[in-house]
């Protein structure tokens, strides 16, 4: 499909600077730019490409003020990142939707499948599911007995979720996601010998929760391990067991947060954080990645790094003095001997 | 199902403090306890919650005194935690099993499978697998030849279990772990391109090993993988190639164990440790989360934390001071000064 | 099958030192040698164990020289580790080979399939792919819309590729590997609530790659993500969107790199690495376990290690410092009560 600067520029109420008939069907990086495709200037960073790309169309910023010629035609608009993305969105609209129920799905019969339900093959539903409206599920995806899936969810392939699990509307559940496996919870016997305590609660997840590509929800011992509504989890992390992560809250890769932790609202945690067990982290907390938390943070929206972690000016500093530690190790050597030569020498007047 | 305080009590060898005949059909934690339902108290930092909670039943220890009034019906037993996970246990155990052969799994028909088996839909079994009696395999998973699952084991949905693997009994794999892929294993020429290494061995996991989510246990380059008696591995966990894992350790979720390296018996491992590979690390070591250890532990029993690891009383008399690395160069900036302006004016002296 | 030292002498160009009609059926470590198997010598460190080895036919280099008696028949060859490589790989040339395409697999009508493609039960490949010559894809694997992959891959089982992604040729997609998923784009409102930017890119690989076990490599938000020829990814590896890696480059276990960063060609970083956003790592740049890096690399060919990371030279004097903070602290106390001493007394003369 193709549409001209004209069209794209009314959607996006924005106004043509250059040739309003020019038509583009694809995008492109700016620094990339291609003939035919539309790219966009956001980080000041990049505006060098912008008098050099080949793309045919660029969105600006209303306050883009060009230095130099710029041979392709802009569309003004109130903020250029936001704008591609609703274009994107567009995109994403009019591509053909997954429909049906796959023949080749196994589809417990006491399960209850919503309007416009989305079933790839080999997917398999156990008993007494209740599966929303809109839900899409890709092939080879099990969900055990008991789960309930709000509206409008998409489950891709290869997911797993155990039994009695809750997920809210509109979450997108990424491949390889493992939704309920048991905590991770044994007692010792005098022999150091471990029993497996049986983990019978479940997960709960809200409203507009993404969950990452082999990332995994333990289920509760007891009770729900929960991730409120708008929380959005990268790839390969760990939630533990009876762990409850608060509303907007953005959780970057590989990070771990061990049982029964209570992670508040509008955090931002950075790759391969790790957060001990019960405990309590403020609303608004960013921790940078590699962070490791042995306790609670108390004081909301702070900013930490460092394993141990420190605030992160104190990081910056210590880390600085770090690099050298073996200068100034050489330096009070040198003090060391430098303040005897002075004692001797002060001790023989004082002994005068 | 219900149960009375005085069905409960005779199952524990406990003593009943109150309504004999009160009756519970759920579990609660004790801050949010319900009517209806059981509760324990085992942390004495949640004995506040005893005076209040709307739970019918708590299990508490034979040493608990109230110093208040409990509402609740008590039912007094040696130790509350083991008492409540006899419970969970219990309630598993009545549980729904899964059982038979879905006739839309595919298994070839050259393998053997025990009594009570089962195989839910969408599995895949190869040539020659020899499955337990009472072994469940949940729907997705896939088993490759050769491979052997000892008697009471459960291999959760979506697993992958390459050719000519051996699992133990009483096994519990959970969904997404991968068992025997290859080692990571190249060679690299002049031009530093690689080349792979056959990865011609196995895994072999002992009796009573449970792997948690989305973990990866490498298969050997020759002989074996190998995970003893006894052993808990959590979520998001790398075991490598030709690595040993000894009988009852622990190993919380995403650490990583490089190749060859021989684990002992009993250690605890917590989350995100890294071990270098052909280390030997000594019996009931334990190491505090993020950990990294560059080389082999040889004395048994002892606490390890930081990276690079320190033993874990220096690690805690260490990151107090880097936190004030800062003010501490800064102090040895002002004795250098000061030491300078005593040696000017000692030096004049001397000059006499 | 067996063969003698004399047949394999033959194919690896080596010269037999003993019993040339001894045969051989099977392989075996040093340390673990057993009678009709054939042992290898590279490791300095292992060359005792070539005295009492019960292995009856040892590669070994034409360098070496026993010290004492060898009961085992020597074959001597250029290289023994890469003699051991050759014979694992005759072996895995000679296992039977999967091939033809399972009814019970999902294969959309407008996909095509090359010649000689093993196609496991379960699998579903989506719309409008291309599958090349002699590609296997092991059961219960998901293949999305568009996809193409090159001749002599091998997917293996429960692996999921998201639409629109190119895999070249040759390439080893280890179990649970997830190809493709959204990369992590949000953008944040004024409340903090976050709405999903579309991630309309995909992911490229080149040829000769091997992605491990459980990795996730995300798609582009616009554009490709990509892992250029040769490069080796182990298991449990993050590799965020629009990340780009550079040919013959190996990444260990559990590392991560987040979105846009990229790595240079012959990089080899250990297990656990983290890189931050937007960087550029130089060709040849080696990365220590646990590494965390912050910003670009721009020498190449150099080591790196720590969190900061710092040179591996200062990173390790700087750790010897470390553990000994607490006591250069008590020493920098020290000074400055006998520095005051020193100026009491020196004032007190100055004063007269």
């Amino acid at each position: 499909m193709e549409f001209s600067a004209q069209q794209i520029a009314d959607f996006l109420n924005g106004e043509v600077v250059g040739n309003k008939n020019i038509k583009v069907n694809n995008f492109s990086k700016i620094e990339e730019g291609k003939h035919g495709t539309l790219t966009f200037l956001a980080n000041p960073k990049y505006t060098h490409y912008i008098y050099e790309t080949k793309a045919d169309i660029v969105l600006v910023n209303r306050s883009f003020k060009p230095e130099h010629n710029v041979e392709a035609t802009m569309i003004k608009v109130d903020d250029a990142y936001q704008a591609i993305s609703q274009l994107f969105m567009l995109v994403e609209k009019f591509k053909p939707q997954k429909v049906g129920i796959s023949a080749k799905s196994d589809i417990a019969a006491s399960t209850t499948l919503g309007d416009d339900v989305f079933v790839g093959a080999f997917v398999t539903i156990g008993e007494n599911c209740t599966i929303g409206n809109n839900v899409k599920i890709y092939p080879n995806t099990q969900i055990g007995d008991n789960v309930s899936i709000g509206e409008g969810s998409i489950i891709y392939a290869n997911v797993s979720i155990y039994q009695h699990c809750v997920l809210g509307k509109n979450n997108i559940i990424h491949s390889g996601a493992v939704i309920g496996a048991d905590g991770f919870g044994f007692a010792p016997d005098e022999q150091g010998h471990y029993s497996k305590i049986p983990q019978i609660g479940n997960v709960v997840l809200g409203d507009d929760v993404e969950i990452g590509a082999n990332s995994t929800i333990d289920r509760a011992t007891m009770g729900s391990t929960i991730v409120a509504d708008g929380t959005k989890i990268d790839n390969l992390v760990q939630i533990a067991h009876n762990v409850e992560v608060g509303t907007h809250t953005a959780i970057a890769a590989q990070t771990g947060i061990a049982g029964s932790t209570k992670v508040g609202k509008r955090c931002v945690f950075g790759g391969q954080v790790g957060i001990t067990g019960h405990a309590t982290i403020a609303d608004g907390t960013i921790l940078g990645a590699q962070t490791g938390v042995s306790g609670s943070i108390k004081e909301p929206n702070k900013v930490w790094i460092g394993s141990p972690m420190l605030p992160v000016d104190t990081f910056r500093r210590s880390s600085v003095i770090i690099r050298k530690l073996p200068e100034l190790a050489q330096k009070i050597n040198t003090i060391e001997r430098e303040l005897q030569t002075l004692k001797d020498s002060n001790t023989i007047p004082s002994l005068k």
